[in-house]
């Protein structure tokens, strides 16, 4: 792999320019790139210009640089995000209808949940997830899925980590969290009340996979109190089976899926 | 930049990797990565290994590769796709719920329409467009009606160039494409009746940006003949307004839109 002068390879400064952006910051100068890639402001110059030329990145009429779509377009292409994706959009969008409340899908990246779909309520609970969101596994509803049926040694190495505490409901101490994994795995459901934001409740639901392991999470947040989140489960659950039939149905997908 | 022996770039063979993968082939043995990118195999292994390391591909069990989800995220977050789609969904999920029919979200690259997203009727009339995926600018509606609002330069290489003939009413000669455009432009609207596929009508109205420059192209594909084209325009018309509203409202937004 070539390396600059200093060692790193060009892919890694690459992958520094690209995480440059996000929804706070869709678009920066040239000289803003570099200093927030740690680069020489020549490097980030060249590196700019030939990622432009390969359409990763686009410039704006105001000369600023933004991702460009090529980039969306190839994620969008092939990645497992958007089979589970395309598998799941119809019957999230007849959930969603049904239920009238935030509707998510997500999967499992390390110890956290990376969330590739919302239907949004306007004016519904409090959501603190976008799109392509993450949030801390062991703090949301759809985490603790995720984390229930991860391998035993990803569970482990959760367990005894430092977690953090959002609210005094945030599942924070192992053995608190342990038995509620144990919980979520016999009943199917798991249900976030005030984990991550107080007052708004997180049911989740697995999805699985033509090889029956959890590839994702299916999940919808409710106002917490109001008694809504077990009139939500059946919904959800029937939800996810679609969604689970949909995916083994599909035979190019069998290989795709089955590490999610 | 990083040049191969060979005198290419670190980043086009890096490009000509990722685009091995699209829906068809979700994932690749590492030598028909090697095949398909044109690299000798131990170069590929070399680029696999670290795009693997950077989370931009992904392992299989079964040792497959595939594209991995912090491309989709990355693009996810910070990509004009994103922002566009983040607007538009809520819109476009009221305006599917009640039309009924396939209701896609769409930007020009080139002359070309980019499908940003769609939501998709089951049992609908046929639809060939799947979400990234592209048409050829003059033979779908949301194509005719972003050329129609391109710079004259492009409109004018587009009218130049050798235009492919899909159906016998695909408007393949400059005469009528001008006027088609020109008519476009004065209505508002773009009906494709059977341009690329016979039996399907795209009906497509522009999106305004905060510059009341168009951004996007929003369309619904009915069957033709049934008469449903024409009563769907007002309702096009009207999320294609919320739309707009909700991209001028977004004052960050701004900077990211006006060269869509």
């Amino acid at each position: 792999m070539a390396r600059s002068n200093s060692g790193e390879s060009v892919l890694t400064r690459v992958d520094r320019v690209l995480s440059c952006f996000d929804a706070d910051n869709p678009t920066r100068t040239a000289s803003d790139i570099a200093r927030h890639a740690r680069l020489p402001i020549a490097t980030a110059h060249r590196l700019v210009n030939e990622l432009v030329t390969l359409g990763y990145l686009e410039r704006t009429p105001g000369r600023r640089i933004r991702l460009g779509v090529r980039l969306w377009e190839l994620a969008s292409r092939g990645s497992r995000a958007a089979g589970l994706r395309e598998a799941a959009m119809p019957v999230m969008e007849d959930l969603h209808a049904v239920v009238g409340h935030h509707t998510q899908l997500s999967v499992r990246d390390g110890f956290e949940a990376l969330f590739l779909e919302r239907l949004s309520t306007r004016g519904g609970s409090r959501n603190i997830i976008r799109v392509a969101g993450r949030l801390p596994a062991h703090a949301c509803s759809s985490g603790i899925v995720l984390i229930a049926h991860a391998p035993a040694e990803v569970q482990e190495e959760l367990l005894a980590s430092r977690l953090k505490r959002y609210t005094d409901r945030t599942p924070a101490d192992p053995t608190t969290l342990r038995s509620l994994l144990a919980d979520v795995r016999s009943r199917g459901v798991a249900v976030a009340d005030g984990f991550i934001t107080p007052g708004a409740t997180g049911v989740a639901v697995p999805i699985r996979g033509p090889q029956e392991d959890v590839v994702a999470a299916l999940n919808v947040v409710v106002p917490s109190g109001d008694g809504n989140a077990p009139a939500q489960i059946s919904a959800l659950l029937a939800a996810a089976r679609s969604i689970s039939r949909a995916l083994g149905l599909h035979p190019r997908l069998d290989a795709d899926l089955t590490s999610m």
